[in-house]
C-alpha cells in the first residue's frame, strides 16, 4: 500500500505541531507530510517579536522553536517560499507556487490541514504604506522595523492601536529610548478589558513616560519630501512620527478557505468540530489563527489569534491526522500581557460581552496586593470579577496590577472551564505564604465581594 | 430579650474573624461577644514571623491586623492575658483565668467558639529547655528568638525541622549571617514533597549556603558552663550551636476540648461538620488551627495548620454562628513556601499518601520554566503530577522552582477541587504571553505527559 499524503498548508505554529505530532504516530512510510510556507520561518513565536524589537531578546533566531531543517530531519517534505494559491477540495489538490521561481504545481492530498494564520488589519489610508510605517506580524516585519528605527532620522514614535501589540510596542520602543505616543480609538487602550480596567493601563503607561490619546482616530499618514512618515494626523491633531507601528488587530487569513467553499463564521474564521476538523469534510482540519474557537462562557465562536491555542490546535490536529484521538473542548478567553510594570489580565466575558449574550450580572472590584501587605514590596492590584445574577456562575474575571498579577488569572480560568459558582471560588484551596499572597488572595477577595454582590 | 452570649475562646485569626463576621452580622444589642486570649497579641500573622525575624519586616507590629483596641471598638469584649482552663458543655460555661491578677471566674454563653489553635512539638529532649533553644510559633517566640540571635556569642545556628517553618528560618538565619545547619530526620527535607522533590529543595539549599544534614535524629542539645546551648547532638555527630531553632510541626491544642468530652480525630483535631459546627454540639463551633478539615481528594480529615484556613474557618464560624449561612467544603491541601531564591509548592497527595489511600496512580514530572524560554531571566521549574490510573483524574501537584513557580500550584488546586482529569488539565485556557510563561504553560507541559502516562 502506498503512504497517504498530509498536506500542510502554513507551516508555523499550529500547521508544524500538527506535522510534527502527525510524524509522532506515523512513519514515512506509512505517512506522508507536505507542508508549504510562504515566508522563509517556521515555528516562531510572534508574540516575543515586541521582544525581540525592544531588545529583550537578542536575536530573532531566538524565537524560532524549530527551523526548516530540523522539521525536514524529522521526515517532513518541507517547502519554504512556497506559496499555496488555490485549494481544490473535489479534486484533493493544493495548487503551490514557489515565490522563488514563480514555478506553480498541483499537490494532491489524502488528507489536509489549512493552518494559514492571521493577516493584520491594515487601512486603506492616505500614506499607510510610506516608508516608516510598520506591522509587527511576522519576523520579517520586525526586521524591517528594526531597520526603519535604525534609520529613523529623531525620537519620536507612534503606536497606532491600543490592544496587546500596541501596547506591548509602546514599552518596547519605550525600551528603545523613542518618546512614544499611543493612539487609541476607544476611550481607553486595551479594548479586551472593561473601559474602569482599561483607564489604570491608560495610567500606568501615562507613569512609565508614554503619551495615551484616546478618541483618536487616524485619518492619514503623512510624509516627508522623502517620501518617508512625518506624522499621523487624526481628525483634530497631528503627531509627529519618525516611525509608525501599526497594531490594529488580526484576521482570519481564510481567502483560500472561502474561495474552495469552506465554511467560515460570523468573522470569517473557519468553522471546525471539537476534533479540529472542518465542518463537513472529513479529511480537512484547519486550526491557530485562521480558526473561530468555542467560547466555552457564551457558547458563541470567536476568533481568538494566540499562540497558545495555535499549538494546542496542531497537537489535537495531528493526534487526529495521525489516526490518534484528540479534542479541542474550546477556550475560555484568557489573554495575558504586560506594559512595563504593569501586569494586565483577562478571562471570561467582560461587561459588554455578558450584556450581548443576554446575561445579567453583577460586579465587583477590589485593590489588594500581590503579597502580605507588610511583606517588602508589596504593590496593589486591582481585579474585578463579573458573576451571573441569582446564579452566582463566575463570568469573568480582569486583573491589572504590578508582579505576580497577571498570572493569578489562571485561577479563574480554571474555574470557568469548571462552570464555578462565586461561592465555591471562596472556598478554593489557594496557596497562601506571606512571600506570594495575603490571607486571602486577591482572587478570593473579589469573590466574596462577587458573592456579596449576588445576594444582595 | 436580653442579648445573647457568644463566648469565642482564643483570639487569633480564626477566632476574630469569627468574632468580627458575627459582630457584622449582629448588633451588641442582639448578641455580646466575649473573647478571651492568653497572649498580648490578637489577630496577627504567624506565618510572617520568619520574615520578621529575618529582617524583611521591620516590626511585629506589622504583623498584626488588628490590634484589641480596633477590636473592642467594634464591640467585641476582648479579655487578654486571660486563659480558659476549663469547659463545661452541659453548664454552657467556660472557666477563665486573668493571667496577670489570677484571678479566676466562670462566664456562661449561649453559643461558643473554640479556635485554640496548635501547639509547637518539643520533644522532651535533654537540655531542649536550655537558653538559647527557641520555637517561632507566636510573636512573644519571634521576640525571645531575636534578644537571643544579638547576645549570641557566636554565629552558629542549628535549624531543627525541614518542614516549612524549618527551611522559611533557615533562610532568615542565612540573611542575618549565620552559619546555618538545617538538621531534618527524613531522607530529604519537605516531608510535605516527594523525596525526588525534595531533593531539589536541599540541592537549592545547599546552594544558598545553608548545610543540610538529613537522617538526623537529635538526641540531645548540649549546654556550655553558662547553661546556654552550645551544640545539638545527634546519634553520630554534634553540631555546635550558638542557637538552636525548633521548627517540629504544630499538633492541634485541643486538652480544652478533650476534657470536656467533646470529639477530636485521628490527629487530635476537632471534628466538625461543614458549618464547622463541633460534631454533636448544636451551638458550638471552632475552627483554625485546633481542628481537622476535609481533605477533598482523599476523603479523609486531616489536620492542616495554615492561617488561610483559619481566617476562612473564622468567616464561617462568625457567618452561622451570627445568623447567617456559610460552610467551609474542605481542602485539597495546597501549601506555597519558599527558600532563598527557590519557591516550593503542593497540592492534592504525595505519592505516599495515594498509596495510603489506595488510589494507584502515574506521575509525570517535567523541566519547563517559567517564561518563554528566550525572555531574558528565564529560570528553570520542575513540575511533579500524579494522576489515577485508567480514570486519569488529576491527584497531586508539586513543584519546586525559581519566581513564579509556588503560585503556579493554584492551577492544580482549582483543579483537584473540580475533581478534573489530567485530559482536562491539557486543555485549559491558561494566561500566555512571553514574560509569563512557555507556550505551553509548565502545568499543561506535566499534564501532557501525565496523559500519555495514563494511556501507558
Amino acid at each position: 500500500m502506498a503512504a497517504e499524503r498530509l498536506v500542510v498548508i502554513g507551516g508555523d505554529a499550529a500547521g508544524m505541531s500538527a506535522a510534527s505530532q502527525a510524524r509522532r504516530l506515523k512513519g514515512p512510510e506509512e505517512l506522508e507530510i507536505v507542508a508549504f510556507e510562504r515566508s522563509c520561518f517556521t515555528s516562531y513565536s510572534a508574540c516575543g517579536i515586541p521582544y525581540w524589537v525592544g531588545g529583550d531578546v537578542p536575536e530573532h533566531e531566538d524565537l524560532i522553536a524549530r527551523t526548516p531543517e530540523e522539521h525536514r530531519a524529522r521526515g517532513i517534505d518541507l517547502r519554504m517560499r512556497t506559496e499555496v494559491t488555490e485549494l481544490d477540495v473535489a479534486g484533493r489538490r493544493v495548487r503551490a507556487r514557489d515565490l522563488e521561481s514563480g514555478a506553480d504545481a498541483w499537490t494532491s492530498y489524502d488528507k489536509l490541514v489549512i493552518t494559514t494564520g492571521a493577516r493584520p488589519v491594515r487601512p486603506a489610508l492616505p500614506g499607510i504604506d510610506a516608508p516608516g510605517v510598520h506591522g509587527v506580524h511576522t519576523i520579517d516585519d520586525g526586521g524591517a522595523l528594526l531597520d526603519s528605527l535604525a534609520a529613523a532620522g529623531g525620537r519620536s514614535a507612534v503606536v497606532v492601536g491600543g490592544g496587546y501589540i500596541g501596547i506591548e510596542m509602546a514599552e518596547a520602543l519605550l525600551s528603545l529610548n523613542f518618546e512614544v505616543t499611543l493612539l487609541t480609538r476607544g476611550a481607553e487602550p486595551m479594548h479586551s478589558l472593561d473601559p474602569d480596567m482599561g483607564r489604570l493601563v491608560t495610567r500606568a503607561m501615562q507613569e512609565s513616560g508614554i503619551r495615551v490619546v484616546t478618541g483618536a482616530e487616524v485619518t492619514k499618514v503623512l510624509t516627508a519630501e522623502s517620501g518617508r512618515v512625518r506624522a499621523v494626523a487624526t481628525d483634530s491633531a497631528e503627531y509627529p512620527a519618525d516611525v509608525v507601528v501599526l497594531g490594529l488587530g488580526v484576521a482570519p487569513n481564510t481567502e483560500l478557505a472561502r474561495a474552495a467553499g469552506l465554511p467560515l463564521g460570523e468573522s470569517g474564521g473557519l468553522l471546525t468540530d471539537t476534533s479540529m476538523r472542518v465542518r463537513g469534510h472529513q479529511d480537512i482540519w484547519a486550526g491557530g489563527d485562521c480558526v473561530e474557537v468555542l467560547d466555552l462562557v457564551s457558547g458563541r465562536r470567536r476568533h481568538i489569534a494566540l499562540g497558545t491555542h495555535a499549538n494546542k490546535h496542531g497537537q489535537v490536529i495531528g493526534s487526529n491526522a495521525g489516526g490518534g484521538y484528540a479534542t479541542f473542548p474550546g477556550a475560555v478567553g484568557t489573554a495575558v500581557t504586560k506594559v512595563c510594570e504593569t501586569e494586565i489580565a483577562r478571562t471570561g466575558l467582560l461587561e459588554r460581552e455578558a450584556r450581548e449574550e443576554g446575561l445579567q450580572y453583577v460586579t465587583a472590584t477590589i485593590e489588594s496586593t500581590n503579597t502580605a501587605g507588610y511583606y517588602p514590596g508589596a504593590a496593589s492590584m486591582t481585579v474585578k470579577m463579573l458573576a451571573e445574577r441569582r446564579s452566582g456562575r463566575l463570568l469573568g474575571v480582569q486583573i491589572v496590577g504590578r508582579e505576580g498579577a497577571a498570572k493569578r488569572i489562571d485561577v479563574a480560568a480554571v474555574a470557568l472551564t469548571a462552570r464555578m459558582t462565586v461561592d465555591q471560588l471562596v472556598a478554593l484551596d489557594l496557596g497562601y505564604a506571606p512571600p506570594f499572597s495575603p490571607v486571602w488572595d486577591p482572587i478570593l477577595v473579589a469573590a466574596r465581594r462577587a458573592v456579596a454582590a449576588v445576594r444582595g
